[in-house]
């Protein structure tokens, strides 16, 4: 017994997707044809558009339809700060908290040496050219608060220090709302030695 | 800020597979996106590709690119037994065992009332017509051991056998390389009541 090809070809291609194997992928595959055949067209149709249409702003870095993003052309934003985020995603979560006011850098990804990411999977010479136009003042440092994101905020603050630019990065805490007695001890320590006066 | 609106429209449209929530679908744009255009791509091709070619059997009701499949267009396999299983998937463990030279009827689901899904969405009167061909002398009942699968079993059993067909079960019982301490006690209860003389 054999599976019609394009079937075949279709479960091969969803296993291109992040975290989908292949009996994910076989499901998938007989749930678009035997309930959802409209979907499986509509994604088709999504996914060439965006192959066509997608790039990356010619300024941030971040993905868009234009040479430069809507972000970055927007007046109303203070062009001396700029705040540096490993994904679109962390940008979307900075900007619902409605603090920031200036523009942003997307690197697309984190320095990670032991998947073979180094500096320039993160756009690195790219980030360097937007932060030394003469126009930033500021770069706030928003990658994550992992073991790469940090490293990745290390080796950027090194690089963008030593061009002369005042760099700084989020405040590590307790988180709002914590109870010190479910907040892990590195965070309080953390919060100990950055303690504020009131 | 705004995302691009074809990148909206392809995390969209990845919702549509099943078990993907909102920020897997967000992930997989993005992957796709910055890591493998060429899979996104190529996705897009299969799936244009799978709504165009991919149908349903005329005799056995499952995906194929023809009228009918190659399993039924097999001279070798005998006609006079027709194995009823829930999907694809299920035929191919089946045929892997190498132990049934008949032919198969793809349900393409199970009843479950619950979900809205009756005998007319299981593809009752194709199995109807297909069985009372005047060649299917016996039909193995092939659904899963779940309780929709047992009810639809019940289900087909008695539709079949009230016009005339012989109807067979997989039998139930201790898994090969069961250890009885680790069996649940239906199974066993089951076990003993079909127990076999040697």
């Amino acid at each position: 017994m054999k599976s019609p090809s394009s079937l075949d070809f279709l479960t091969e291609a969803l296993r291109r997707l992040p975290g989908i194997g292949p009996k994910s992928a076989q499901r998938m595959a007989y749930h678009l044809m035997q309930h959802d055949r409209e979907g499986a067209a509509m994604l088709g149709r999504a996914l060439s558009q965006a192959v066509d249409r997608v790039q990356h702003c010619a300024m941030c870095n971040t993905f868009t339809e234009h040479d430069v993003c809507e972000t970055c052309l927007d007046a109303e934003r203070n062009p001396a700060l700029l705040c540096v985020v490993e994904t679109p995603g962390d940008q979307l979560m900075i900007e619902q908290t409605l603090t920031f006011k200036g523009l942003y850098f997307v690197l697309m990804g984190r320095l990670s040496p032991l998947d073979g990411i180094g500096p320039k999977d993160i756009h690195l010479d790219k980030l360097i050219s937007r932060a030394t136009d003469g126009i930033v003042q500021e770069v706030v440092l928003a990658t994550n608060f992992t073991n790469e994101g940090e490293a990745t905020a290390h080796y950027i603050s090194e690089t963008l220090k030593a061009r002369g630019l005042k760099v700084s990065r989020l405040a590590r805490g307790v988180p709002v709302g914590g109870e010190l007695e479910y907040v892990d001890a590195g965070t309080i320590a953390r919060a100990m030695l950055d303690r504020r006066t009131t």
